[in-house]
């Protein structure tokens, strides 16, 4: 397990909250073409490699993918209602499409396509996400195969690169801001 | 009451989460001078005036007040537990300090000011919110007086110009994006 200081503290709230589906929905902000913020819930899919990188799945017909090429640059906020934390994990987004080279980033997308639940992996065969609806539609299909992912599922890695983690409980509240140089530093500044 | 037609929607969702406190805390996406993405939890206050603007309460120290000035486009994102929806709320923010010149907009953040708890007003006479802490800082001061605002309270009005709204419930889920020009648009897209 990594000793970056601040995944010691998500790893903790993961597990207090284990039981509780929506503690893994976190909200992703990243920026459009038109230079505003875009933010919307995603799921958290798991940790990749030795950046300590969030995982997340989605369809490369989604909008954020096109503003992922433009501005890699997110910031995802991710509250936990039990234990009053708030991290704000600001980093580069790493999307890794059916075409990736890499071997190992092709093997954790097929992984991450096989874990997703059967309505989640329906999705990426429905209609293009965000286009409007035809009254004809058809969003009863089959299931896609576990085995080898659809052509429009990616997986997206936030590499974080600074995290400001506030802790509610407590008064004052606590408040630390992680960033990464070298390795990482820690300061404590005021809630 | 508005019959904006997404607020029917919202203002029902609030409703059914009147006893969660949580369901009131929504995350707020921004853009820094750096061109990049901050995204946080704020906690709703309110409505506001006949453009359904939504509340929060922000201190002029915090990092989001000069984001504000320089690009006023944001985005919430606000995604309700048990009724399993998700709001999208794209638009305008505006900034309402202390030397305001519209007696509306200075009375409402008189009444916002007023109607925070104690812990939240107090919030407002720490030291500089994100600046390194100090070893000798004092937190434990006395509550300030609710009847008049600290110079530093802002009230912050987002004015929604799209929201897209997403509904898990069902299979397909539904979505819906509206948009602002004279009047309010609504149009059904693909999940």
């Amino acid at each position: 397990m990594s000793d970056t200081p601040w995944l010691v503290l998500l790893k903790k709230s993961l597990e207090r909250h284990r039981n509780i589906t929506e503690a893994r929905y976190l909200q992703l902000a990243t920026i459009t073409p038109e230079n505003r913020p875009a933010n919307r819930t995603v799921v958290f899919r798991g940790f990749y490699g030795d950046k300590d990188c969030l995982k997340f799945a989605v369809d490369n017909r989604s909008r954020k993918v096109y503003q992922v090429a433009l501005q890699p640059w997110a910031e995802a906020c991710w509250y936990f209602t039990q234990t009053r934390e708030q991290f704000r994990l600001s980093g580069l987004l790493h999307l890794v499409e059916a075409n990736n080279a890499d071997i190992n980033l092709q093997q954790a997308r097929q992984t991450s396509w096989q874990e997703l639940s059967d309505n989640a992996r329906l999705q990426f065969a429905w209609d293009n996400p965000g286009q409007p609806r035809a009254e004809d539609a058809d969003f009863a299909l089959p299931v896609p195969p576990s085995e080898k992912p659809l052509a429009n599922f990616c997986l997206l890695l936030l590499e974080p690169m600074q995290v400001d983690y506030l802790n509610l409980v407590g008064n004052p509240q606590n408040r630390y801001i992680y960033s990464r140089y070298d390795g990482w530093s820690v300061k404590e500044v005021n809630p």
